[in-house]
């Protein structure tokens, strides 16, 4: 008998996903005996249901799909924290399974939504929601789970790496970047979810709840964009050996869940460091398999359908063998999340300055006053403008001392501060 | 209650597979409510048990954990195809779940295996088998499966991984780095398995198997080592924009499944180019997830043992639930194997030849009379003794008449073989 499908969003995931059932369909029961039909399709309009054949299936309004007896898999695919919310708790309530790609609403609401799938003995997957088509959810809750997480951390957001590969590579400026990844279709008209770590945040939150077994929300997550990074910043980073990403990343300390995006200085022979471009990756280190590292592009149609289609599968195989889940929240400790301001690490600090005499002295002055060991300096020109970069490397330091540091340097004369604003990036090991 | 583990082999794995439970132990029941117990440890000889503080647990004869009514599970980590065949056979037929980190079984002996455990309904694990920590396995089997897989190639030997890249960065020769590998304890003194293929060619088998839905045996598949592989190659190809890997391929085609395994040489910007050392990775091409790659660990006691533990953690909780393993063979259709004389590739061919006039002549006709094209020839010298190196490059070409021009070409009078055979190096896409 068919498992039945009520499939809300009719966006770019949501066509793949009915592409992948119109190809596939045959195969999926010859190989796994899965026989998935959608018998409902959700959205504003009924223009993609209609032209991909589903036109007789549609209702554009949801509460038709939590409300219809027949629908074994609710799939949210419409994004967002309202409607969505609705929908899943609706369709949970209605004791229907449901597979999502929404990465806000499992950052904010995951516990709420778990602990309702848990009571209703429904599944709830959403492998989409970090990473596009790389398995790297699953892979945590299941082959991984012998292991102490100690570390996960990647390049989640595609837009960001895009442009950072082209200022890299092509000596582009951000702007130029930002530019090319609009017309290009990697980056939204506004574009603040990507490049201020937004996005990244919701995903690393998601992972490290499931890596340390403990919750971590949006909110408590650290988040540093990209606006401050110029070519000349990947250029002086690859003449020391490392490449800038926008990682996110979760730790596992004594004292407590480390959980944090930033541009970050990365060993060129980093496994992260050699991803390019949209592509994603997330690098997981476990107390017994050591260094993992899960590769694959993390957005567009065909890769986020095909998570999501890979969760309704597992989902169907649960509906056709009557079998509740086996999985439910695993964030059975409470571990603290460290603040950002006590963390230490070593920094990259470029200033801009006035090539005039006494500013070298007084900058040095302020990293010694609060105890911040620099390890090297390096000037390099900036134009014809009079005006030149110092970049600080310093030793191992606390955020908080490094934040002092910025704002007391930012406040002497011949550092060109708010105009050309410090930029910071904190090195990786 | 307690699900009972029978453990068989208290090598490497095992011993990592015992210290896993030792330090986790609670972990695994706080987290997932699972409290696994070593019940019964069958070795040779009871030091190791001993020495890990289960000497009373310890039986000589792996029968007594075929026949313990008590035990669950039964994890088999002796290896071979004789005795771990008997003992995997004896407990799917007792009904007992196996688990298993025994790739040349697999690869052999595969269908019957799974079959048994289909016909017990009872599961048969086997993650370990293949790139030691990575989770490749479950991934295909599971998150995966949306996808018609076009491709799935790997580096899933560390041993040769390691020596040809210790011969690339180092300019070691192949008998320098196999020597360099034996020390280090990366390569076995009999090192046959792994550097002529026969390993890498195992994995496949089993990676190819999943992939296509199709079973492939390890007699199937085409193997080829690194034996004929010098440093003069690796810098060749490294000025071609090249390096040199030993990969394990499997690919979808309209006239079956090419499945094989041998040196190739894979553009440095292709994911898998920069996995060095004795680091594995498998490269997985889907038709709606596009690439992905799955990195890490491929040997050694904690990443086996990781996965190993992952598998009878996934089986606990099938017996924890009453519940019948949900997924078993796959391989519902019988795709034949391409013999490996039809396949079209480049390839990258090394002579050496004395440096006489006539004799560059001589092969040019050779490979005009097989109608092989020729892309580039390139000569190096060879020591001060008159021996020169040419190396060609050919457009694409089919392998049977590739094969008739090495033929022909080493019976040429001052080609210098059998001495100094031709060197062969598929060239990847």
């Amino acid at each position: 008998m068919a498992i039945k499908i009520g499939l809300v969003g009719t966006g770019t995931v949501g066509c793949g996903f009915i592409n992948i059932l119109q190809k596939h369909h045959d195969d999926f029961v010859r190989h796994y005996g899965l026989d998935l039909e959608i018998v409902r399709v959700c959205s504003h309009s009924d223009t993609r249901a209609k032209d991909l054949g589903l036109g007789d299936r549609f209702t554009p309004d949801f509460h038709d799909i939590i409300n219809d007896p027949e629908i074994d898999i609710v799939v949210e695919l419409i994004g967002g924290t309202t409607d969505a919310r609705d929908l899943i708790v609706g369709a949970l309530s209605a004791g229907k399974h449901v597979v999502t790609a929404n990465k806000a609403l499992m950052a904010s609401d995951g516990k709420e939504i778990m602990d309702l799938a848990d009571q209703m003995h429904r599944n709830i997957a959403f492998e989409a929601s970090v990473g596009g088509g790389i398995p790297i959810i699953e892979p945590m809750k299941h082959m991984l789970i012998s292991n102490e997480i100690e570390q996960v951390k990647g390049i989640v957001n595609g837009t960001t790496n895009y442009m950072l590969t082209r200022m890299d590579q092509n000596d582009l400026t951000y702007e130029q970047a930002l530019h090319e990844a609009q017309d290009e279709g990697f980056a939204e008209a506004d574009p603040t979810a990507d490049v201020d770590g937004l996005d990244a945040a919701a995903k690393i939150a998601i992972l490290s709840s499931i890596a340390f077994n403990s919750r971590v929300t949006m909110g408590q997550v650290y988040a540093e964009g990209i606006r401050r990074i110029s070519p000349i910043d990947l250029a002086t980073a690859r003449d020391m050996g490392y490449c800038v990403k926008l990682l996110a990343i979760g730790n596992r300390t004594p004292k407590g869940i480390d959980v944090r995006v930033h541009p970050t200085m990365l060993p060129l022979e980093h496994p992260l460091a050699s991803v390019n471009g949209v592509d994603n990756a997330i690098y997981v280190v476990g107390d017994y398999v050591g260094q993992t590292m899960f590769f694959g592009e993390g957005a567009g149609s065909g890769p986020a359908a095909s998570s999501v289609m890979g969760d309704v599968m597992e989902t169907a195989r649960l509906v056709k063998n009557n079998v509740q889940p086996l999985v439910g929240c695993t964030c059975t400790d409470s571990l603290p999340v460290v603040p950002m301001e006590d963390l230490l690490m070593r920094y990259y600090i470029r200033f801009v300055v006035m090539d005039t005499p006494g500013v070298l002295a007084a900058m040095a002055e302020v990293f010694a006053k609060h105890k911040v060991s620099v390890r090297s300096v390096i000037q390099r020109g900036h134009e014809a403008s009079g005006s030149v970069d110092m970049v600080y490397v310093t030793h191992t330091a606390r955020e908080k001392d490094v934040r002092d540091v910025l704002t007391d340097i930012q406040n002497l004369d011949d550092v060109l501060a708010p105009k050309c604003p410090p930029t910071v990036i904190r090195v990786d090991q």
